[in-house]
């Protein structure tokens, strides 16, 4: 990749594969910057100036090959890795994550829940184990876990963080809506669904504003 | 408020209240840009011009007092009106919307969940009653509903979407992993949690870059 990569363009990648990925199962083999930028709502120079940055994909005027470039993206963004997840809490949250349909796909595959609830534990999900919170620590020992998904209630969740992180977890995917400290050695992702719920409240309070 | 308000600050917009909230909890009554700056990882100067961008709360010197400016922030956000939630799927991501903790406390209350598996219609999730698709029309037209979320199968979520405009809903959160397409009187804010686990998978591949 070409040198430092602005947030801005890492918040827009994974839009980038998603779109690719969906333009390449409706069998399109190459798109020019004109076409992908009104699918993604962006200028044209935009999109140009993003694929430049991420490495120098630019075939002006020839369009860009839509499997390369998902390729290339795809590989940029890790995902060209298999990554193994536990996830602690079995409810909603928890089991949608589980069983999200493209996730697998993307080389993300949930190893084992994790629950402290008697009618849970023992159960399975698919083919997916739910085990109870207290084996958390020895099937960490036994198992590589790569990423853990927190989607257990907010008052748990700093005490989950811990344990994983002195079980040597240092990827955290989080749900419970709270800001979670932690070491600078763990990268921390948050979900706040509610963020996005108020965003579209946002927009509907001012729709009709100038 | 004062005038335009980027795209940038909107989406801060959620996360200052999140924050105010939980300093409020705490017992927080006033709170310094530096303070709040740490807590939500932006500069103090860029804290202040945030806030003065959505009111002129600026008291430079004093601290801003965490009750007013939530409250006010709240109202930006339009979450001080009541806004009347239907749920279109009743599997893991409709049942953890429809109960999830803090959405009823910020004025999202779900009226209803709407399948089409036998085994869910006609049960319900705490009060919330669980209906048929075919029934959506009617529902809408004998309820005030102003958002629909689409938790349902990424095949289905075009076809809802034209219902639910037919019915004059305006406002869709939308979780099916796929971009819609809309008319534009219609606000569609999509939730794409491949997109957020995606992020996480990139900075894991590059955590140890210069």
């Amino acid at each position: 990749m070409a040198g430092h990569v602005s947030d801005a363009v890492i918040r827009r990648l994974p839009g980038y594969y998603r779109h690719l990925r969906e333009l390449e199962a409706m069998g399109v083999t190459s798109i020019s910057s004109q076409e992908l930028g009104e699918r993604m709502h962006l200028t044209p120079s935009q999109i140009r100036q993003d694929i430049n940055c991420f490495g120098g994909f630019g075939r002006q005027g020839y369009g860009y090959k839509v499997t390369d470039l998902k390729g290339h993206i795809g590989e940029i963004l890790g995902l060209d890795q298999q990554h193994r997840l536990i996830i602690l809490g079995a409810g909603n949250i928890g089991c949608a994550v589980a069983q999200y349909p493209t996730f697998s796909r993307e080389g993300f595959k949930t190893i084992a829940l994790f629950d402290t609830q008697e009618n849970k534990v023992g159960r399975s999900l698919g083919d997916i184990p739910v085990k109870h919170m207290d084996d958390l620590e020895e099937f960490i020992r036994e198992n590589v876990v790569d990423i853990a998904v927190l989607a257990l209630p907010k008052r748990n969740a700093q005490n989950a963080l811990e344990r994983l992180y002195q079980s040597g977890v240092r990827a955290i995917w989080n749900f419970a809506p709270i800001d979670l400290a932690h070491p600078e050695d763990m990268l921390v992702v948050n979900v706040h669904l509610s963020d996005s719920l108020q965003q579209l409240s946002y927009r509907m309070a001012h729709r009709n504003d100038p």
